[in-house]
Protein backbone atom coordinates (compact mmCIF):
# COMPACT_ATOMS: atom_id res chain seq x y z
CA UNK A 1 0.00 0.00 0.00
CA UNK A 2 1.10 3.45 -0.95
CA UNK A 3 0.50 5.54 1.98
CA UNK A 4 0.10 9.14 1.60
CA UNK A 5 -0.39 10.94 5.29
CA UNK A 6 -3.22 13.16 6.03
CA UNK A 7 -1.63 15.10 8.53
CA UNK A 8 -0.57 18.24 7.24
CA UNK A 9 -4.01 19.91 6.52
CA UNK A 10 -5.50 23.54 7.17
CA UNK A 11 -8.67 21.82 8.74
CA UNK A 12 -6.84 20.95 11.79
CA UNK A 13 -6.38 23.93 14.13
CA UNK A 14 -2.08 23.25 14.55
CA UNK A 15 -1.48 23.26 10.87
CA UNK A 16 -3.99 26.45 10.21
CA UNK A 17 -2.31 28.21 13.50
CA UNK A 18 1.33 27.27 12.05
CA UNK A 19 0.48 28.82 8.65
CA UNK A 20 -1.05 31.60 9.92
CA UNK A 21 2.39 32.69 11.71
CA UNK A 22 4.84 30.27 9.25
CA UNK A 23 5.79 28.07 12.55
CA UNK A 24 8.03 25.67 10.29
CA UNK A 25 8.77 23.80 13.22
CA UNK A 26 5.14 22.39 13.39
CA UNK A 27 4.55 21.57 10.36
CA UNK A 28 8.83 20.16 9.74
CA UNK A 29 7.82 17.93 13.01
CA UNK A 30 4.47 16.28 11.46
CA UNK A 31 5.73 15.91 8.00
CA UNK A 32 9.00 13.90 9.70
CA UNK A 33 6.65 12.08 12.62
CA UNK A 34 4.18 10.90 9.45
CA UNK A 35 7.46 9.28 7.74
CA UNK A 36 8.90 8.21 10.62
CA UNK A 37 5.44 6.16 11.43
CA UNK A 38 5.43 4.80 7.34
CA UNK A 39 4.25 7.15 5.14
CA UNK A 40 5.48 7.41 1.38
CA UNK A 41 4.37 10.82 0.67
CA UNK A 42 2.90 13.74 2.62
CA UNK A 43 -0.37 15.36 1.33
CA UNK A 44 -0.54 19.01 1.26
CA UNK A 45 -3.64 20.84 1.90
CA UNK A 46 -4.10 25.03 3.35
CA UNK A 47 -7.49 24.45 4.71
CA UNK A 48 -10.77 26.00 3.40
CA UNK A 49 -9.62 28.88 5.44
CA UNK A 50 -6.57 29.85 3.90
CA UNK A 51 -6.47 33.86 2.62
CA UNK A 52 -3.73 33.13 0.03
CA UNK A 53 -3.44 29.72 -0.60
CA UNK A 54 -1.22 30.29 -3.48
CA UNK A 55 1.43 31.53 -0.74
CA UNK A 56 0.48 28.66 2.01
CA UNK A 57 1.32 26.07 -0.58
CA UNK A 58 4.29 27.25 -2.08
CA UNK A 59 5.38 28.07 2.00
CA UNK A 60 4.41 24.68 2.88
CA UNK A 61 6.13 22.99 0.18
CA UNK A 62 9.96 24.41 1.06
CA UNK A 63 9.49 23.71 4.81
CA UNK A 64 8.54 20.40 4.47
CA UNK A 65 11.21 19.89 1.69
CA UNK A 66 13.84 21.14 4.13
CA UNK A 67 12.71 18.16 6.49
CA UNK A 68 12.02 15.04 4.74
CA UNK A 69 12.46 13.56 0.88
CA UNK A 70 9.16 12.03 0.09
CA UNK A 71 6.88 12.81 -2.59
CA UNK A 72 4.35 15.80 -1.63
CA UNK A 73 0.44 15.20 -2.81
CA UNK A 74 -0.51 18.68 -3.50
CA UNK A 75 -4.17 18.79 -2.43
CA UNK A 76 -5.86 21.92 -3.28
CA UNK A 77 -9.12 22.60 -5.95
CA UNK A 78 -7.91 25.64 -7.49
CA UNK A 79 -5.27 25.36 -10.38
CA UNK A 80 -3.11 28.30 -9.56
CA UNK A 81 -2.65 26.70 -6.38
CA UNK A 82 -1.40 23.13 -7.47
CA UNK A 83 0.48 25.27 -10.29
CA UNK A 84 2.28 27.06 -7.64
CA UNK A 85 2.90 23.82 -5.97
CA UNK A 86 4.28 21.77 -9.03
CA UNK A 87 6.61 24.58 -9.35
CA UNK A 88 8.28 24.73 -5.97
CA UNK A 89 8.33 20.97 -5.53
CA UNK A 90 12.08 19.45 -5.94
CA UNK A 91 11.32 15.36 -6.12
CA UNK A 92 7.92 13.86 -8.12
CA UNK A 93 4.53 15.45 -7.05
CA UNK A 94 1.21 14.00 -6.95
CA UNK A 95 -1.64 16.18 -8.05
CA UNK A 96 -4.58 16.17 -5.55
CA UNK A 97 -6.94 16.30 -7.56
CA UNK A 98 -9.01 16.36 -10.80
CA UNK A 99 -12.44 15.41 -11.38
CA UNK A 100 -14.02 14.17 -14.37
CA UNK A 101 -15.06 16.92 -15.83
CA UNK A 102 -13.82 16.71 -19.44
CA UNK A 103 -12.10 20.50 -19.68
CA UNK A 104 -10.85 19.83 -16.15
CA UNK A 105 -9.94 16.72 -16.49
CA UNK A 106 -7.81 17.38 -19.61
CA UNK A 107 -5.93 20.63 -18.50
CA UNK A 108 -4.63 18.71 -15.41
CA UNK A 109 -3.57 15.63 -17.37
CA UNK A 110 -1.52 18.57 -19.55
CA UNK A 111 -0.20 19.81 -16.27
CA UNK A 112 0.93 16.65 -14.80
CA UNK A 113 2.50 15.66 -17.90
CA UNK A 114 4.74 18.64 -17.60
CA UNK A 115 6.00 18.34 -14.49
CA UNK A 116 5.90 14.79 -14.68
CA UNK A 117 4.10 14.23 -11.74
CA UNK A 118 1.08 11.65 -10.65
CA UNK A 119 -2.64 12.62 -11.12
CA UNK A 120 -5.56 11.72 -8.98
CA UNK A 121 -8.74 11.74 -10.25
CA UNK A 122 -11.81 11.70 -9.30
CA UNK A 123 -14.66 9.91 -10.17
CA UNK A 124 -17.39 12.84 -9.89
CA UNK A 125 -18.24 15.36 -12.73
CA UNK A 126 -20.32 18.88 -12.34
CA UNK A 127 -23.00 16.57 -11.56
CA UNK A 128 -21.65 15.80 -8.32
CA UNK A 129 -21.06 12.40 -5.98
CA UNK A 130 -22.14 9.39 -8.40
CA UNK A 131 -24.85 7.68 -6.49
CA UNK A 132 -24.09 4.00 -7.66
CA UNK A 133 -21.44 2.32 -8.75
CA UNK A 134 -22.03 2.29 -12.48
CA UNK A 135 -21.61 5.54 -12.25
CA UNK A 136 -18.17 5.35 -10.90
CA UNK A 137 -17.63 2.99 -13.71
CA UNK A 138 -18.66 5.31 -16.38
CA UNK A 139 -16.85 8.13 -14.82
CA UNK A 140 -13.55 5.91 -14.48
CA UNK A 141 -13.67 4.45 -17.88
CA UNK A 142 -14.08 8.67 -19.01
CA UNK A 143 -11.09 9.45 -17.78
CA UNK A 144 -9.11 6.79 -18.86
CA UNK A 145 -10.12 7.46 -21.70
CA UNK A 146 -8.82 11.18 -21.82
CA UNK A 147 -5.45 9.96 -20.37
CA UNK A 148 -5.09 7.61 -23.14
CA UNK A 149 -5.43 10.24 -25.41
CA UNK A 150 -3.25 12.55 -23.92
CA UNK A 151 -0.52 9.43 -23.74
CA UNK A 152 -0.39 9.71 -19.68
CA UNK A 153 1.71 7.25 -17.94
CA UNK A 154 -0.79 4.66 -16.46
CA UNK A 155 1.52 3.89 -13.43
CA UNK A 156 1.28 7.87 -12.84
CA UNK A 157 -2.83 7.98 -12.75
CA UNK A 158 -4.74 6.87 -9.45
CA UNK A 159 -8.85 6.89 -10.07
CA UNK A 160 -10.15 7.83 -6.71
CA UNK A 161 -13.91 5.97 -6.50
CA UNK A 162 -15.09 9.05 -3.62
CA UNK A 163 -15.57 7.50 -0.33
CA UNK A 164 -18.20 8.78 1.57
CA UNK A 165 -19.58 8.47 5.41
CA UNK A 166 -21.10 5.32 6.22
CA UNK A 167 -23.48 7.81 8.56
CA UNK A 168 -24.56 9.20 5.38
CA UNK A 169 -24.17 6.53 2.83
CA UNK A 170 -23.72 3.46 4.44
CA UNK A 171 -25.66 1.50 1.36
CA UNK A 172 -22.71 2.96 -0.98
CA UNK A 173 -19.75 1.45 0.43
CA UNK A 174 -19.94 -2.19 -0.60
CA UNK A 175 -20.60 -0.72 -3.88
CA UNK A 176 -17.55 1.78 -3.80
CA UNK A 177 -15.57 -1.16 -2.26
CA UNK A 178 -16.07 -3.49 -5.24
CA UNK A 179 -15.58 -0.73 -7.94
CA UNK A 180 -12.29 -0.91 -6.56
CA UNK A 181 -11.72 -4.43 -7.99
CA UNK A 182 -13.70 -3.40 -11.12
CA UNK A 183 -11.60 -0.15 -11.99
CA UNK A 184 -8.70 -2.62 -12.42
CA UNK A 185 -10.48 -4.59 -15.29
CA UNK A 186 -10.69 -1.43 -17.34
CA UNK A 187 -7.47 -0.81 -18.77
CA UNK A 188 -3.92 -2.86 -19.27
CA UNK A 189 -1.71 -2.40 -17.38
CA UNK A 190 -4.69 -2.00 -14.51
CA UNK A 191 -4.94 1.52 -13.20
CA UNK A 192 -3.90 2.39 -9.81
CA UNK A 193 -7.09 3.27 -7.21
CA UNK A 194 -6.84 5.93 -3.90
CA UNK A 195 -9.13 6.32 -1.59
CA UNK A 196 -8.82 9.41 1.21
CA UNK A 197 -10.08 6.70 3.98
CA UNK A 198 -11.01 9.10 6.43
CA UNK A 199 -14.12 10.41 5.05
CA UNK A 200 -15.60 6.81 5.60
CA UNK A 201 -15.70 7.56 9.08
CA UNK A 202 -16.34 11.29 9.41
CA UNK A 203 -18.95 12.07 11.66
CA UNK A 204 -18.68 8.69 13.46
CA UNK A 205 -18.05 7.02 17.09
CA UNK A 206 -15.66 4.57 16.85
CA UNK A 207 -13.21 6.09 13.78
CA UNK A 208 -10.36 4.27 14.02
CA UNK A 209 -12.19 0.52 14.15
CA UNK A 210 -14.21 2.03 10.92
CA UNK A 211 -11.12 3.15 9.20
CA UNK A 212 -9.30 0.27 9.56
CA UNK A 213 -12.09 -2.51 8.46
CA UNK A 214 -12.63 -0.30 5.30
CA UNK A 215 -8.83 -0.21 4.68
CA UNK A 216 -8.16 -4.42 5.27
CA UNK A 217 -11.23 -4.96 3.24
CA UNK A 218 -10.18 -2.13 0.11
CA UNK A 219 -6.52 -3.78 0.37
CA UNK A 220 -7.77 -7.84 -0.51
CA UNK A 221 -9.85 -5.55 -3.60
CA UNK A 222 -6.54 -4.44 -5.00
CA UNK A 223 -6.81 -0.69 -3.41
CA UNK A 224 -3.30 0.43 -4.27
CA UNK A 225 -2.77 3.99 -2.43
CA UNK A 226 -4.47 5.65 0.49
CA UNK A 227 -4.33 9.22 2.30
CA UNK A 228 -4.79 8.35 5.75
CA UNK A 229 -2.99 8.96 9.24
CA UNK A 230 0.25 6.81 9.87
CA UNK A 231 0.31 8.08 12.73
CA UNK A 232 -3.15 6.08 14.01
CA UNK A 233 -0.82 2.93 15.30
CA UNK A 234 -3.92 0.25 15.45
CA UNK A 235 -4.36 1.71 11.29
CA UNK A 236 -1.03 0.72 10.30
CA UNK A 237 -0.96 -2.83 12.59
CA UNK A 238 -4.09 -4.01 10.54
CA UNK A 239 -2.52 -2.09 7.29
CA UNK A 240 0.84 -4.42 7.76
CA UNK A 241 -0.84 -7.57 8.67
CA UNK A 242 -3.25 -7.54 5.65
CA UNK A 243 -0.38 -6.65 3.38
CA UNK A 244 1.26 -9.89 4.97
CA UNK A 245 -1.78 -12.26 4.17
CA UNK A 246 -2.07 -10.88 0.80
CA UNK A 247 1.91 -12.19 0.98
CA UNK A 248 2.84 -8.66 -0.52
CA UNK A 249 5.75 -8.63 3.02
CA UNK A 250 7.44 -11.95 3.67
CA UNK A 251 6.12 -13.30 7.27
CA UNK A 252 8.22 -13.75 10.13
CA UNK A 253 6.92 -13.37 14.23
CA UNK A 254 8.35 -9.79 13.86
CA UNK A 255 6.57 -8.46 11.07
CA UNK A 256 5.77 -5.38 12.26
CA UNK A 257 8.85 -4.74 13.50
CA UNK A 258 10.61 -5.46 10.53
CA UNK A 259 7.79 -3.24 8.42
CA UNK A 260 8.44 -0.25 10.07
CA UNK A 261 12.42 -0.48 9.83
CA UNK A 262 12.36 -1.33 6.32
CA UNK A 263 10.19 1.72 6.15
CA UNK A 264 12.90 4.32 8.05
CA UNK A 265 15.41 2.89 5.99
CA UNK A 266 14.35 3.75 2.66
CA UNK A 267 13.16 6.99 3.91
CA UNK B 1 -21.66 -13.93 9.73
CA UNK B 2 -22.59 -17.01 11.10
CA UNK B 3 -20.49 -17.76 14.37
CA UNK B 4 -19.82 -21.01 15.13
CA UNK B 5 -17.65 -20.77 18.39
CA UNK B 6 -14.64 -23.21 18.74
CA UNK B 7 -14.06 -23.62 22.45
CA UNK B 8 -15.03 -27.03 23.19
CA UNK B 9 -12.45 -28.99 21.67
CA UNK B 10 -10.22 -31.89 23.42
CA UNK B 11 -7.39 -29.74 21.73
CA UNK B 12 -7.91 -27.56 24.94
CA UNK B 13 -6.97 -28.79 28.02
CA UNK B 14 -9.62 -27.67 30.10
CA UNK B 15 -12.30 -29.10 27.70
CA UNK B 16 -9.54 -32.64 27.55
CA UNK B 17 -9.61 -32.63 31.49
CA UNK B 18 -13.43 -31.82 31.99
CA UNK B 19 -14.04 -35.05 29.64
CA UNK B 20 -12.16 -37.16 30.99
CA UNK B 21 -14.22 -36.71 34.45
CA UNK B 22 -17.16 -35.97 33.04
CA UNK B 23 -17.56 -32.05 35.10
CA UNK B 24 -20.41 -30.88 33.15
CA UNK B 25 -20.07 -27.50 35.19
CA UNK B 26 -17.28 -26.69 33.18
CA UNK B 27 -18.44 -27.34 29.54
CA UNK B 28 -22.10 -25.61 30.29
CA UNK B 29 -19.70 -22.63 31.39
CA UNK B 30 -17.76 -22.44 27.83
CA UNK B 31 -21.03 -23.20 25.94
CA UNK B 32 -22.76 -20.03 27.74
CA UNK B 33 -20.05 -17.76 27.37
CA UNK B 34 -19.99 -18.53 24.01
CA UNK B 35 -23.19 -17.83 22.96
CA UNK B 36 -23.30 -14.63 25.43
CA UNK B 37 -20.45 -13.44 23.37
CA UNK B 38 -22.41 -13.62 20.06
CA UNK B 39 -21.91 -17.50 18.85
CA UNK B 40 -24.96 -18.69 16.74
CA UNK B 41 -23.79 -22.03 16.83
CA UNK B 42 -20.97 -24.21 19.14
CA UNK B 43 -18.17 -26.32 17.46
CA UNK B 44 -17.98 -29.78 19.68
CA UNK B 45 -14.94 -32.11 19.23
CA UNK B 46 -13.44 -34.27 21.69
CA UNK B 47 -10.38 -33.88 20.38
CA UNK B 48 -7.58 -36.45 18.98
CA UNK B 49 -6.74 -37.88 22.61
CA UNK B 50 -10.42 -39.27 23.29
CA UNK B 51 -10.43 -42.80 23.92
CA UNK B 52 -14.14 -43.19 23.66
CA UNK B 53 -15.18 -40.32 20.65
CA UNK B 54 -18.56 -42.22 20.48
CA UNK B 55 -19.90 -41.91 24.05
CA UNK B 56 -17.58 -38.61 24.30
CA UNK B 57 -19.67 -36.82 21.62
CA UNK B 58 -22.94 -38.19 23.35
CA UNK B 59 -22.03 -36.66 26.85
CA UNK B 60 -21.23 -33.28 24.80
CA UNK B 61 -24.19 -32.94 23.37
CA UNK B 62 -26.06 -33.94 25.51
CA UNK B 63 -24.22 -31.25 28.60
CA UNK B 64 -24.17 -28.72 26.24
CA UNK B 65 -28.06 -28.97 25.25
CA UNK B 66 -28.91 -28.53 28.59
CA UNK B 67 -27.39 -25.27 29.06
CA UNK B 68 -28.07 -23.50 25.74
CA UNK B 69 -30.14 -23.60 22.86
CA UNK B 70 -28.52 -23.11 19.57
CA UNK B 71 -27.46 -25.32 16.59
CA UNK B 72 -24.40 -28.06 17.33
CA UNK B 73 -21.42 -28.24 14.91
CA UNK B 74 -20.57 -31.95 15.31
CA UNK B 75 -16.66 -32.06 14.29
CA UNK B 76 -15.36 -35.44 14.02
CA UNK B 77 -13.57 -37.40 11.16
CA UNK B 78 -15.01 -40.77 11.78
CA UNK B 79 -18.93 -41.32 10.64
CA UNK B 80 -20.24 -43.40 13.98
CA UNK B 81 -19.20 -40.54 16.10
CA UNK B 82 -21.17 -37.94 13.95
CA UNK B 83 -24.18 -40.34 14.07
CA UNK B 84 -23.99 -40.78 17.60
CA UNK B 85 -23.84 -36.38 17.93
CA UNK B 86 -26.68 -36.45 15.39
CA UNK B 87 -29.04 -38.98 17.38
CA UNK B 88 -28.62 -37.30 20.30
CA UNK B 89 -29.18 -33.70 18.86
CA UNK B 90 -32.86 -32.40 19.34
CA UNK B 91 -32.43 -29.26 17.25
CA UNK B 92 -30.58 -28.15 14.43
CA UNK B 93 -27.37 -30.01 13.57
CA UNK B 94 -24.56 -29.24 11.41
CA UNK B 95 -21.57 -32.02 10.50
CA UNK B 96 -18.15 -30.79 10.48
CA UNK B 97 -17.21 -32.59 8.27
CA UNK B 98 -17.00 -34.35 4.83
CA UNK B 99 -14.33 -34.54 2.67
CA UNK B 100 -14.60 -34.17 -1.61
CA UNK B 101 -13.85 -38.18 -1.47
CA UNK B 102 -16.82 -39.08 -3.49
CA UNK B 103 -17.94 -42.18 -1.57
CA UNK B 104 -17.48 -40.01 1.84
CA UNK B 105 -19.30 -37.54 0.12
CA UNK B 106 -22.31 -39.28 -0.70
CA UNK B 107 -22.41 -40.93 2.95
CA UNK B 108 -21.88 -37.60 4.87
CA UNK B 109 -25.15 -35.89 1.71
CA UNK B 110 -27.10 -38.98 2.48
CA UNK B 111 -26.48 -38.50 6.67
CA UNK B 112 -27.02 -34.64 6.72
CA UNK B 113 -30.39 -35.15 4.32
CA UNK B 114 -31.48 -38.01 7.52
CA UNK B 115 -31.36 -35.86 10.04
CA UNK B 116 -32.04 -32.58 8.27
CA UNK B 117 -28.35 -31.80 8.98
CA UNK B 118 -26.37 -28.74 7.83
CA UNK B 119 -22.90 -30.21 6.22
CA UNK B 120 -19.73 -28.55 5.76
CA UNK B 121 -17.64 -29.54 3.11
CA UNK B 122 -13.98 -29.73 2.48
CA UNK B 123 -12.00 -28.97 -0.81
CA UNK B 124 -9.69 -32.25 0.10
CA UNK B 125 -9.55 -35.08 -1.03
CA UNK B 126 -7.52 -38.55 -0.64
CA UNK B 127 -4.56 -36.14 -2.26
CA UNK B 128 -4.62 -34.10 0.18
CA UNK B 129 -5.03 -30.78 0.48
CA UNK B 130 -4.71 -28.29 -2.88
CA UNK B 131 -1.82 -26.28 -3.01
CA UNK B 132 -3.86 -24.07 -5.64
CA UNK B 133 -6.97 -22.03 -6.18
CA UNK B 134 -8.01 -24.40 -9.39
CA UNK B 135 -8.17 -27.51 -7.55
CA UNK B 136 -10.26 -25.82 -4.79
CA UNK B 137 -12.67 -24.78 -7.78
CA UNK B 138 -12.50 -28.52 -9.08
CA UNK B 139 -13.33 -29.92 -5.10
CA UNK B 140 -15.90 -27.29 -4.70
CA UNK B 141 -17.58 -28.10 -8.58
CA UNK B 142 -17.77 -31.70 -7.54
CA UNK B 143 -18.88 -31.83 -4.30
CA UNK B 144 -21.99 -29.29 -5.96
CA UNK B 145 -22.45 -31.75 -8.65
CA UNK B 146 -23.22 -34.88 -5.77
CA UNK B 147 -25.36 -32.31 -3.24
CA UNK B 148 -27.20 -31.46 -6.51
CA UNK B 149 -27.41 -35.08 -7.58
CA UNK B 150 -28.58 -36.24 -4.35
CA UNK B 151 -31.35 -32.92 -4.50
CA UNK B 152 -29.35 -31.87 -1.43
CA UNK B 153 -30.48 -28.21 -0.07
CA UNK B 154 -28.05 -25.63 -1.21
CA UNK B 155 -29.13 -23.36 2.35
CA UNK B 156 -27.80 -26.68 4.00
CA UNK B 157 -24.40 -26.96 2.38
CA UNK B 158 -21.27 -25.08 3.28
CA UNK B 159 -18.09 -25.26 1.18
CA UNK B 160 -14.97 -24.95 3.18
CA UNK B 161 -11.61 -24.04 1.24
CA UNK B 162 -9.63 -25.18 3.89
CA UNK B 163 -7.49 -22.33 5.39
CA UNK B 164 -3.60 -22.76 5.37
CA UNK B 165 -1.19 -21.24 8.19
CA UNK B 166 0.25 -17.82 6.86
CA UNK B 167 3.61 -19.07 8.64
CA UNK B 168 3.37 -22.21 6.23
CA UNK B 169 1.10 -21.57 2.84
CA UNK B 170 1.81 -17.86 3.30
CA UNK B 171 1.54 -17.81 -0.75
CA UNK B 172 -2.09 -19.27 -0.70
CA UNK B 173 -3.68 -17.08 1.51
CA UNK B 174 -4.99 -14.83 -1.48
CA UNK B 175 -6.32 -17.89 -3.85
CA UNK B 176 -7.61 -18.64 -0.48
CA UNK B 177 -9.93 -15.30 0.06
CA UNK B 178 -10.49 -14.95 -3.94
CA UNK B 179 -11.71 -19.03 -4.15
CA UNK B 180 -14.73 -17.88 -1.66
CA UNK B 181 -15.60 -15.37 -4.17
CA UNK B 182 -15.30 -17.53 -6.75
CA UNK B 183 -17.07 -20.66 -4.56
CA UNK B 184 -20.61 -18.33 -4.95
CA UNK B 185 -19.97 -18.56 -8.94
CA UNK B 186 -20.40 -21.92 -8.99
CA UNK B 187 -24.60 -22.35 -8.56
CA UNK B 188 -27.39 -20.77 -7.99
CA UNK B 189 -28.55 -20.00 -5.09
CA UNK B 190 -25.04 -19.39 -4.16
CA UNK B 191 -23.40 -22.20 -2.04
CA UNK B 192 -22.50 -20.76 1.27
CA UNK B 193 -18.75 -20.83 2.48
CA UNK B 194 -17.04 -21.34 5.95
CA UNK B 195 -13.37 -21.63 7.38
CA UNK B 196 -11.56 -22.50 10.41
CA UNK B 197 -10.09 -19.23 11.20
CA UNK B 198 -8.07 -19.94 13.73
CA UNK B 199 -5.78 -22.17 11.08
CA UNK B 200 -4.57 -19.34 9.45
CA UNK B 201 -2.36 -17.96 12.33
CA UNK B 202 -1.67 -21.70 13.64
CA UNK B 203 2.08 -21.53 15.29
CA UNK B 204 2.12 -17.42 14.75
CA UNK B 205 2.34 -14.54 17.47
CA UNK B 206 -0.09 -11.72 16.94
CA UNK B 207 -2.44 -14.20 16.18
CA UNK B 208 -5.54 -12.68 17.23
CA UNK B 209 -3.91 -9.81 14.29
CA UNK B 210 -3.87 -12.19 11.77
CA UNK B 211 -7.14 -13.99 12.20
CA UNK B 212 -9.05 -10.38 12.47
CA UNK B 213 -7.35 -9.64 9.17
CA UNK B 214 -8.00 -12.39 7.60
CA UNK B 215 -11.72 -12.57 8.81
CA UNK B 216 -12.41 -8.87 7.45
CA UNK B 217 -10.43 -9.89 4.31
CA UNK B 218 -12.95 -12.90 4.11
CA UNK B 219 -16.31 -10.79 4.96
CA UNK B 220 -16.05 -8.40 1.73
CA UNK B 221 -15.44 -11.57 0.06
CA UNK B 222 -18.82 -13.22 0.72
CA UNK B 223 -17.46 -15.61 3.49
CA UNK B 224 -21.29 -16.37 5.37
CA UNK B 225 -19.55 -18.78 8.39
CA UNK B 226 -16.82 -18.77 10.58
CA UNK B 227 -15.50 -21.49 13.36
CA UNK B 228 -13.72 -18.83 15.53
CA UNK B 229 -13.58 -17.52 19.30
CA UNK B 230 -16.30 -15.40 20.13
CA UNK B 231 -14.40 -14.40 23.56
CA UNK B 232 -11.81 -12.66 21.30
CA UNK B 233 -13.16 -9.40 21.85
CA UNK B 234 -10.96 -7.36 19.26
CA UNK B 235 -11.94 -10.35 16.46
CA UNK B 236 -15.65 -9.37 17.55
CA UNK B 237 -15.68 -6.12 17.37
CA UNK B 238 -13.46 -6.32 13.85
CA UNK B 239 -16.59 -8.50 12.90
CA UNK B 240 -19.04 -6.57 13.74
CA UNK B 241 -17.77 -3.18 12.22
CA UNK B 242 -17.32 -4.94 8.76
CA UNK B 243 -21.23 -6.34 8.82
CA UNK B 244 -21.72 -2.36 9.62
CA UNK B 245 -18.93 -1.44 6.39
CA UNK B 246 -20.98 -4.21 4.22
CA UNK B 247 -24.60 -2.62 5.16
CA UNK B 248 -25.65 -6.15 7.16
CA UNK B 249 -26.64 -3.87 9.87
CA UNK B 250 -27.24 -0.57 10.58
CA UNK B 251 -25.57 2.05 11.34
CA UNK B 252 -25.49 3.48 14.74
CA UNK B 253 -23.21 5.39 16.84
CA UNK B 254 -23.49 2.46 19.51
CA UNK B 255 -23.17 -0.50 16.96
CA UNK B 256 -21.71 -2.51 18.86
CA UNK B 257 -23.30 -2.56 22.38
CA UNK B 258 -26.66 -2.95 19.64
CA UNK B 259 -25.21 -6.05 18.39
CA UNK B 260 -24.61 -8.09 20.70
CA UNK B 261 -27.94 -7.00 22.50
CA UNK B 262 -29.84 -8.28 19.81
CA UNK B 263 -27.74 -11.54 19.77
CA UNK B 264 -28.30 -11.88 23.28
CA UNK B 265 -32.25 -11.97 22.52
CA UNK B 266 -32.17 -14.06 20.05
CA UNK B 267 -30.31 -16.84 21.90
Amino acid sequence: MYIIGELINGMYRNVREALAVRNAAVIKALARRQVDAGADALDINCGPLSKDPVQDMRWLVETIQSEVAVPLCLDNTKQAVIAEGLKACRGKAIINSTTADPEKLDAYLGLAQQYHASLIALTVDKNGVPQDTDRRLELAALILEHAGKAGFSMSDLYLDPVLMPINIAQNQLYGILHVIQDFALLATPAPKTVVGLSNVSQGSKNRSAINRTFLVMAQVLGLKAAILDPLDEELMRALVTGELVLNQAIYCDSYLDAYLKSKKQSA
